[in-house]
């Protein structure tokens, strides 16, 4: 009941594809989606396995109540481990995939080995098929989404698939469905690319049921009302994550420039309020918003770019609507790289979805090659003759492009930021932890998630955590590590749930818990939801652990550990990492090496 | 019941749109459909309009079985005045956009005046908006398809609308929905061209409701299982209408080289086996069938053009997939033109879809430029320095696109046969009648077929009769007038059904008042069903005769009444309309004139 008790296993190397029962057992102790694909790929893996072999494993996760009627039923996760960072790696996506997947009778699809050649997965039902995709290769997402539909003759099927970037190994490409929704993150698209494997199509007609349908209903109504009536909810709705913009600008923790600034003069050109304004032709960027399966926030954005400017769009065949600016994408092709465009910032964002690439990585890498050009160290004989200038708006469309496409600099833009500054010889202009960029957020200004960012499991992660109140409230370093540790395990349950972390702030963690029992059965008192996302914390840090990361790879540049906040109300304020993060190691029942005690783990089922 | 009992009104001149009561008086005597709208136009415009004019009124219309659990039931008609011809036209089309506009509440769409510039009409239940579609104008009918789609962020939206040819004027646009259904013969879309109408988008959720539902599912039911057992449906639905090409090339009724023979050597490379025989590299053309909404018989056919014979695809964006070909696109970009590369005759077939003009009057239209170009009336001096040549696939493909896009010689194609053979001073060399070109049927061989031809109400067409059965076991001219009488009336009826005309070969007439009595109420005996058909042929036999059309009208091309067949079973014989006409008349209580008698007319209620 909830869970569909199926697991479909590809392994793309012996051209198999088998259901098998799901683990209930693990099911009760890691629930679904982020946790339970944890606990597999834990189980069903080397953790020191290339993350480009095909010893690697590639998990696609639903959750409990994924593709039942509770709001924000449409996520699924995505679990492997990650070229970009060597650690786990879980990226979330909304959309209507994960349901599907979910509607064609299963909880996880775990991918195995690697095709000889490139391939897509066919799911409909019980009748699964590798399929080969010559025609796909070097096409991009929109092609290949539009390609399956039309060759299956099935405008419902609903398709994640990687681009050209994922094909040729950027190591933050992602996974995208439904057109503009991604798993984002840690370059799980560079896995994908790896294993041949183009694209998962599914249609399903299973369905989903309930264990207490009568009180599932007055449950979901319940807290439907509560999301419906919530001014967070209604903000989101109006303004999308953009509306964090003017937030950060005021607060002084907009990282402008490469993190050498904290504000940026072109936000307000930029930001949600700017995507709704018309412009001189009467014309706004924002064409609507658009809800993903079950959702009553509705927070994504779709817009498009006015034909006066499409001079800056660069190919001829631009789509008319595309996914709209986020608040992250906003941010890392906005102030990271000191560009106020807003048809540019557009047409980048398009070109992440339809070449497969996290926007926030390819602009804080970006951002370093600007300040790498600006000190003399590149020149445009090694960026294709583009000067790449902070504020240059080609050179933010030009290179999304060539990046994606994995041509000239673009191959070593693709690298990511870590790997290209070092191969420079400036490692610290490396913004990011364990090998992935930093979000939108400055840790000088938000001391928890500074803390936050250097304890993600899956490298510098701004939705691993939920600081923001306390951030806002008190901008030292002074006891954050308690708190960062709960709310990092509240979110590991809710990312295991099969529903969507903005409903976080209006919910309790128990009214996921009332939505469970109604659907699953069973008992979901508060103790053992958290346990749920301890439970994964832990098995997440022993995955990296046995990869190899230690202790050292949980800190901060030293722009951020040294150099003081020039503006904003945190100005002249570093981030006190070496106060919080012996405090957040002893929270969390671990060693002054951050390896859990065996106390700890065996508290938690781990032993 | 059945019918929604509503009418949507759009006048785009005076930019409204109106939801107004159906009137059921009419509707008792008409049914729906093909009758309905024949009735509607006679009442709301005079024939003698300009049909690209503003008081051309054009209506989508579905009906009463439309959008119903009746087999079949995806059809809705096209009516309006033909440019083309000058007469009226029906042209009628499946899919889905037909079910949907029922689904919305409406039975018939009206559409009166024009625009002042390209607007698109986007109706979702009661919600009808008339918009700008300026970004639309000059783009193919697949773009607007899936702007449209993206534009309102609803990837279920039906949409009719029309190409570059339907802007432009080319007299046999027609109206496509669904990518690759269409509206197809008369000009249809060039009529909504001229409005400035670029689409109609629907949405519905308001459904259709039966009379006696437990009654219908019982009829349906055991009407459905007459069509899944019947030979007819299983040829169909494995080999689609072109198993029709063999039938033909055996038979010697298929018209090659401009009807200059009756035989084509290359019929076996471009006739339903040849569509599912893979290839060297052992791809086969056809990819799949595919059914319109509600169809128990799934005689549409996907295809593609394999990739080693790209270089005949002269434009890089081609799609992966579109519909493959039928017997009329077969034959027109076949025997007609005498090309037979399967892949050239798929590619100018998806170019028709795209740009949305008839494949049967294009295809034609090219014969006749081919027989002046052999003839020494044109050169390549016209012909953009293409050799129009017999066989020249390249002649073909090139020559659709520049006919869709109104470049060069296609501006003179896009004059269709008639007026194109007229320019040129050799006036018979057009076949058709009433300046529509004719499908795929030799009328020496077939007479019964011709007899349909010459008197076919919107010019020469094989889908407003039935005379196979007779016309294979006798092949001269005798005894052909009644039952064409008849046939032309039974199809007229079942044309206003909403139901498909594929159905006729296995249910009787009586079976579809079996589902009209369940569907609709009322007593739907034989006699009534024939007198809608009878009444509809008569009532548009008087717009015609009203906008000026006489019985020299209903004649053949001298080339079918004079040359004698060159082979084949009619093997010496002509087409012996002379003697069939006469008695035609006589059959339908017409005048020796072909004017209906006022006894004939008040018998109909006509008068």
């Amino acid at each position: 009941m909830s869970w569909q008790g199926k697991v479909l296993r590809v392994n793309l190397s012996a051209g198999t594809a088998e259901p098998e029962p799901l683990n209930l057992d693990w099911a009760g102790e890691f629930l679904g989606e982020r946790g339970l694909a944890t606990k597999y790929l834990w189980e069903n893996m080397d953790p020191k396995a290339d993350p480009m072999g095909p010893d690697n494993v590639l998990i696609f996760a639903t959750g409990p109540l994924t593709g039942t009627m509770a709001s924000t039923s449409g996520r699924y996760a995505v679990v492997t481990k990650g070229p970009l960072t060597g650690a786990i790696a879980c990226s979330n996506s909304g959309g209507k995939f994960g349901a599907e997947l979910k509607f064609a009778g299963y909880d996880l699809l775990i991918v195995e080995g690697r095709a000889a050649s490139p391939v897509y997965l066919h799911i409909q039902d019980g009748d699964v098929r590798i399929l080969p995709a010559e025609e796909l290769w070097g096409q991009t997402v929109w092609y290949t989404e539009d390609w399956i539909k039309q060759r299956h003759q099935d405008p419902l099927t609903k398709v994640a698939g990687i681009g050209i970037a994922g094909e040729r190994g950027v190591y933050y490409a992602c996974v995208v469905n439904d057109l503009h929704r991604a798993a984002g993150r840690s370059g799980v698209g560079a896995v994908m690319g790896s294993k041949n494997l183009k694209a998962v199509a599914v249609r399903g007609s299973v369905g989903v049921t309930v264990k207490q349908p009568k009180k599932f209903l007055e449950v979901v109504r319940d807290t439907h009302k509560m999301l419906a009536e919530s001014n967070g909810r209604k903000g989101l709705t109006k303004y999308g994550t953009n509306a964090m913009m003017d937030n950060m600008q005021n607060f002084g923790g907009l990282p402008t420039r490469n993190f050498r600034e904290v504000q940026f003069e072109g936000y307000d050109k930029i930001d949600a309020k700017a995507m709704m304004k018309p412009n001189a032709r009467g014309h706004t960027n924002l064409l609507t918003n658009k809800a993903c399966f079950g959702c009553t926030i509705a927070c994504g954005r779709i817009a498009h770019i006015d034909q006066e400017h499409f001079t800056i769009v660069n190919r001829k065949e631009y789509w008319h609507a595309s996914g709209g600016l986020e608040y992250e994408t906003a941010y890392a092709f906005g102030p990271v790289v000191g560009v106020s465009d807003i048809d540019a910032l557009t047409f980048a964002g398009f070109l992440m979805n339809e070449h497969g690439m996290d926007p926030i990585s390819f602009g804080v890498t970006l951002a370093a090659a600007m300040e790498l050009f600006e000190d003399g160290v590149l020149t445009t004989e090694d960026t294709d003759g583009i000067p790449l200038t902070f504020g240059n708006a080609e050179a933010l469309t030009v290179m999304a492009e060539k990046t994606g496409r994995q041509e000239g600099f673009g191959r070593i833009l693709g690298l990511g930021s870590k790997r290209m500054c070092e191969k420079f010889g400036r490692p610290e202009l490396f913004m990011g932890v364990k090998g992935q960029e930093f979000a939108g957020y400055d840790s000088r200004a938000l001391q928890g998630m500074g803390l936050g960012y250097a304890t993600s499991n899956r490298g510098a992660c701004h939705l691993k955590h939920d600081m923001f109140t306390e951030d806002m409230e008190d901008q030292s370093g002074n006891g954050k590590a308690e708190p960062c540790k709960k709310s990092q395990d509240r979110v590991a349950f809710v990312d295991s749930t099969g529903l969507c972390l903005f409903t976080d702030g209006t919910w309790a963690t128990e009214d996921y818990g009332r939505q469970l029992e109604a659907a699953c059965g069973g008992d979901w008192p508060l103790e053992r939801l958290l346990a749920i996302g301890e439970r994964t914390w832990n098995l997440e840090r022993s995955f990296n652990l046995k990869a190899g990361l230690t202790k050292a790879d949980d800190t901060l540049p030293p722009r951020l550990l040294n150099d003081p906040a020039p503006s904003g109300t945190a100005k002249g304020k570093v981030c006190e990492l070496d106060k919080m993060l012996p405090e957040y190691y002893a929270a969390r029942g671990w060693n002054a090496d951050g390896v859990p005690t065996p106390e700890t783990l065996a508290r938690l089922g781990l032993g």
